[in-house]
């Protein structure tokens, strides 16, 4: 156990990595070489084997725990579960935190300077998918020495990043923790990606995509994105719990902008989502979820792909998840199974749909615990024969 | 048994009921009268006895069965479930179907003209309610002569309406028919017609809701509204069964605009409705379902609220509905139980979500079937005594 009187890892600063030789991606581009900015929690050990690979979602970035400076009111994305005494204890373990390929929190994306225009890459970013990023990754472990990780997790995109690394490098993962994720996405999924692509680029501040160029933003289409997004990460009863149908006013007043509660909630969401998001990234990042399908060189066939696995993995997902859904989950934990992988699968209860995941549901951060306790144990303290 | 060749009720041609008085609205407004524009189906009998009157949805309107010309190649929205034979049986029933106040399909509404400035009402056509609608509805049976309905029946939005006049007009129906819907919403739907208005007056084109006076159409944020409630309409299983994830081209590639077969889909679905549906009348029927809460008046005991209702009902929900699902009827018929109402309720098996409702499934459209037989065997002959 911790003996800090803080349970946070406090002040944090990113670090840029500078990949200067060529990389190509799966559909054939290549990039002049990339930034990828990335934080660190805890202490790599002498033997290297303590290390945690952290890989976000749809909306996230590196930041994944602590504050940038002393003024911060939020912490990072993840601080629920990263930080000393917290299920990825950082007393024991070193964390390794992200943005990922075609971000636009200081990795190399559509704003960053195209070499060969002097102008931002904007719409022009090629689009990467899970296995670029996860190819970038694996180059951002070799900088860290890091020649195998203890463990690579995710939540949804970031559980399909974790995924794929099991397959791509089986001898650089120890255990694959899967969150909350798909193997692919369902129709419905893409349906409601592509209706935030459509609101995006419907916008008429998008301007195909050169928004940045012609000093305007799609604030409308990323603010509806977001709404839309925030809705479906949700549960019904947990939004009922949260807001019931309280009118906002006293009565009902067509006048009025907003009536019920949650409509404020969702206006407020969408609105600081455009302050601190980039639509050509948001586009991107979309897309690689539509497109994840590790079973597409295999002939659909997922088990078939895990064959080389080498990897332990846990499976995680929750009961009011309709996004991710725990069936999502099941359809991994089947084909791992079927594939003579090591695998351990819970399904959490929760009323708080795909958010879930980055909350401090009890249940969930203990086994995430304890799993990585005993990864840990496994990995330094090799059983007596 | 029916023994007519044909199973629809062939070319129906809509009328028009003009009300020339003042019609005060539950927000204190008045319409210096209206037009409802009607259909009906099948044979008024002798005793009046017979009358089923037909409530739409969201985006229904009063052509629910047969064909306007014999050109036409669709029916009537509920052309399944009316006509000779058919659960609705147009032999033996007839049907009233209408379109609602604040409708763009001929009954008055956002595109009529205001006479008090002799331009279209646009965004200033008042917010009707559901109790609008039905007191509306009422004058209409008034004018047609029937004092009381058989049965008043409606899915989701047409549901609340069936719902409204077992409580303010007990004595005029016999029977009212709840399918898939709910006493109220709940947050999380809000949220989705919330987002599904933002996009539509987010559109620079809704010019505050006078696109007609200048000659445009919000036809980005209808299509963005449309899309969200078409995904939302249907389930996650019932669109993987009908799409799957198929890419559209055979390959992915980031300069196609639509790359999965759901997309091309939801794109025609969203692009249809422009062509078809007034914007002002979306964002009023939507406002509509949010503000319907028949508990308002009794201190949110719905209990309380059925107490005078005199019908007997039927309470129907498919399992894969969850924008109207299974658990919003039973807190219905939990209330009218406590009430001591006479209600028969069912849970039909379905893949299809909330548009269920307008299918052939079998098991719905037999009790259905079924209830309105014995409801008019009761209504003619009378149980000797």
């Amino acid at each position: 156990m911790s003996t800090h009187t803080s349970d946070n890892v406090g002040v944090v600063t990113p670090t840029v990595f500078n990949y200067q030789l060529p990389f190509t991606l799966q559909n054939g581009e290549a990039l002049q070489g990339f930034d990828l900015v990335y934080e660190t929690y805890g202490e790599l050990n002498a033997t290297a084997s303590n290390a945690i690979l952290i890989c976000h979602a749809l909306s996230g970035h590196h930041h994944a725990a602590g504050y940038h400076d002393n003024t911060d009111t939020k912490p990072g994305w993840w601080d629920n579960c990263i930080g000393p005494g917290k299920a990825m204890d950082t007393d024991q373990f070193f964390i390794v935190s992200v943005n990922n390929l075609g971000g636009c929190h200081g990795s190399t994306g559509p704003e960053s300077i195209d070499p060969s225009t002097q102008e931002p890459f904007g719409p022009e970013f090629p689009q990467v998918v899970v296995k670029d990023w996860v190819a970038s990754q694996a180059l951002l472990a070799d900088h860290l020495n890091i020649e195998r990780f203890l463990a690579v997790i995710g939540g949804s995109l970031g559980g399909m990043q974790a995924l794929q690394w099991s397959i791509d490098f089986p001898e650089r993962v120890d255990n694959a923790v899967l969150i909350a994720t798909a193997a692919k996405l369902t129709a419905q999924n893409i349906a409601f990606n592509e209706i935030a692509r459509q609101a995006i680029t419907s916008d008429p501040d998008y301007r195909a995509g050169r928004y940045r160029l012609e000093d305007t933003n799609p604030d409308h289409g990323l603010m509806l994105a977001r709404m839309i997004g925030h809705v479906t990460y949700l549960s019904d009863d947990g939004m009922a719990s949260r807001f019931g149908r309280e009118l906002k006013s006293g009565d009902i007043d067509k006048d009025e902008d907003v009536e019920f509660q949650v409509e404020s909630y969702l206006h407020h969401q969408g609105r600081s989502f455009t302050q601190r998001f980039d639509a050509n990234t948001y586009l991107l990042m979309t897309r690689a979820l539509d497109y994840f399908d590790p079973a597409r060189d295999t002939d659909d066939d997922l088990v078939a792909a895990f064959q080389d696995a080498r990897a332990r993995f846990l499976v995680m997902s929750f009961t009011s998840d309709w996004r991710f859904s725990p069936e999502r989950s099941k359809e991994i934990v089947d084909a791992l199974i079927a594939a003579g992988k090591d695998v351990a699968a819970t399904v959490i209860d929760s009323e708080h749909g795909h958010d879930s995941f980055l909350l401090p549901i009890q249940r969930y951060t203990s086994a995430l615990n304890a799993y990585l306790h005993h990864a840990l144990s496994r990995a330094t303290e090799p059983r007596k024969t």
